[in-house]
């Protein structure tokens, strides 16, 4: 097996929604465009592993290029996408659908769940004897998976992060008060973490950052905003909906009772962690002032992943490149695997790409390394800003007046 | 009196933030630095009313003009904002400390409690034979100040929820559900209704929309969301914060205990209202579908007030030049009033910008017109559309693949 396998391609997008998913989509896409004596056709599987199961496929060679360049631009999966994982039984019948159609390149734009799906397809084609070439192409905000220094939709969904909490601290500064920001990431606390990038002066928030890698002890959080407070008069915090309590327990699910497709409970689309938050910030402060303190809580909900407009530029070219990348590791030699992007060492920010194995990627997710979160546990170090600012782009800048007395 | 006034000048900022209120800062500022024969020196109010008070200025001609130009573009009242409504007596100081100072040129930007302020410290300088030339520089993203044809600030944030919809619509076509996104806007829609600014195709969301200008009945709500989903399959809706029941009652009033500084309840900050929707919805839906429906609810909160680098340039045009024409009104004659925006007929947009009086703005506030709101009372008409969208400037396009099977 080997060499020049000829026939189709099929692509799906899977899981939550990123701003640049579709850049890995139309990536992938315009470089089958450039391999059509190996490439015999493209079917774009709407919701994915559902669009298969269904035989829902979009001609993907049939787009003209300039639809294509605004797929790419515009966020959300542009073939649907799905939370589904399919059963065994599904998968064989995902592989039956793929030899039928003679479909010898398969691609699977997810995070780790998806990487788990392709390698139970990908298993099966090996066991049938019918050379696949199945690649995994990561996307994620929550920047959750092994092996690759980063995740395509990391940069786009930080920089969000980024802005907003740059515009809630000028906000907070303008209005003084206790602002609590709630930010996606269940497990992984590098998007909550991205709250810290937008500050450019020394007493900007966010003030605090709790991320779900550490134990989150109520205690300690009210002491934490105290002593904020009465340095700062003010206080902007940023929080991570995934943060547990001593017994491991998701503080969110307390107060929510969804559960997706998965059997994940569903901690977004609902404000009522940032309200817990800030009724104990209230509870705990008033009689220390004397007075109710103005306590608000934020959660940024979708509008983090999905944001069109807010994209960093590094980000929509790192997105576009993996899918690019997919289809010429596909077409190289019979392999399977994950597309992952390499940081080059030095000063200069730069990046490779390769290939890792699936089952690398497919069991676990990653954590932020602690080396990225303080002693304390509630703010980032110099070297999560050191990884995490070439990812998000340039940041508006933010004008300040001379405090020149009059 | 009137003629050739000499003194110095004073601003201050008040009320939540926008995106553009320092564009009306700097516009002020630079109008003001070209006629330094007249105006003496120019003083910022640290937290309007307050930094009066205690006379915490800063000295706004000792500001180069790199850093005029950056704070323009800063989202955030730049001196520091306040909700504090001065009382008479706090009024009679605040006299007391510009003739002392001799401030002659008094600017104050701010919605309609600003406008009342403005007013009566302008009845101060009256009574007391003192000239003091008083102008109100209009902001708010509510967009409900009287006689003006809008504020600035209010492009800006339409432009945000534009965006926010825009994306929040791709996320739900790409994982189908109903979604409920909570705008701000107490009384007036018009905040709302820009939810609507950013629909491309037939079948984009918001499918409902529900201001507080129309009563809130939660019946007709659930009925409207189960048509929607029957077609669609999924169901896209914008909801004012400020959304009333039979009675006149703020529903989310029901779910909030905090009270502002002019005794108004708080209603952002909370995802309570939000979550109460998404329930009931929820319960509405299951015995239909036979399962647990995809709900979720988010809440913009203040993320729609401040974003730095989602801003209209409409309105950052219209807001620095209506800090210029309070300065040229104020230098012209002996005059008070508030700096209004008035649209030129025709096809073509375009404005001027004229003086009203501070009385017609200080009292009442604007709802939206019923003919912005269709006969159902969950939608937006045309002519809405036809009046806000020449506001927020050029939105994102947003691509699709086109529907060609394979």
């Amino acid at each position: 097996m080997g060499g020049k396998l000829v026939g189709k391609a099929l692509i799906g997008q899977s899981g939550g929604p990123t701003c640049v998913i579709n850049q890995s989509l139309v990536g992938a896409v315009k470089e089958a465009m450039k391999n059509r004596d190996r490439v015999t056709g493209f079917l774009g599987a709407r919701h994915g592993v559902d669009g298969i199961l269904k035989e829902n496929f979009i001609d993907l060679f049939a787009q003209n290029g300039s639809t294509l360049d605004d797929v790419a631009r515009t966020p959300s999966a542009a073939l649907g996408s799905v939370r589904h994982k399919p059963s065994p039984d599904e998968c064989k019948r995902v592989f039956e659908i793929c030899r039928r159609r003679d479909v010898r390149y398969f691609f699977y734009i997810g995070g780790n769940d998806s990487a788990e799906t392709a390698h139970l397809i990908n298993d099966m084609g090996r066991d049938a004897g019918y050379e696949l070439r199945l690649i995994h192409i990561p996307k994620t905000i929550d920047n959750d998976l092994l092996v690759t220094d980063h995740c395509p939709g990391y940069g786009s969904a930080a920089r969000f992060v980024a802005q907003a909490f740059m515009g809630d601290n000028l906000d907070n500064v303008s209005l003084r008060g206790i602002k609590i920001n709630v930010v996606m990431g269940r497990h992984a606390g590098f998007l909550t973490a991205a709250a810290a990038l937008g500050r450019q002066h020394d007493d900007d928030g966010p003030h605090l950052i709790y991320a779900p890698e550490v134990e989150f002890d109520e205690k300690k959080f009210l002491a934490d905003v105290e002593r904020v407070y009465a340095k700062a008069g003010r206080c902007v915090i940023a929080v991570s909906e995934g943060i547990q309590d001593q017994d491991g327990e998701e503080i969110a699910a307390r107060f929510i009772s969804g559960v997706d497709a998965h059997g994940n409970k569903q901690l977004s689309g609902s404000g009522a962690l940032g309200d817990h938050l800030a009724g104990l910030v209230a509870r705990h402060m008033e009689p220390i002032l004397g007075k109710a303190p103005r306590v608000r809580a934020d959660t940024f909900g979708y509008l983090q992943r999905c944001f069109p407009g807010v994209v960093s530029e590094v980000d929509a070219k790192e997105a576009f490149a993996v899918g690019r990348h997919a289809v010429r590791f596909a077409l190289r030699r019979d392999q399977d695997g994950s597309v992952v992007i390499r940081r080059k060492a030095g000063p200069a920010y730069g990046v490779t790409y390769g290939l890792a194995k699936l089952e690398q990627l497919a069991k676990h997710t990653k954590s932020m390394p602690r080396e990225f979160i303080n002693d304390e546990g509630n703010d980032v170090t110099q070297a999560f800003l050191d990884y995490a600012l070439p990812l998000v782009g340039k940041l508006p800048v933010i004008g300040r007046l001379e405090m020149k007395m009059a």
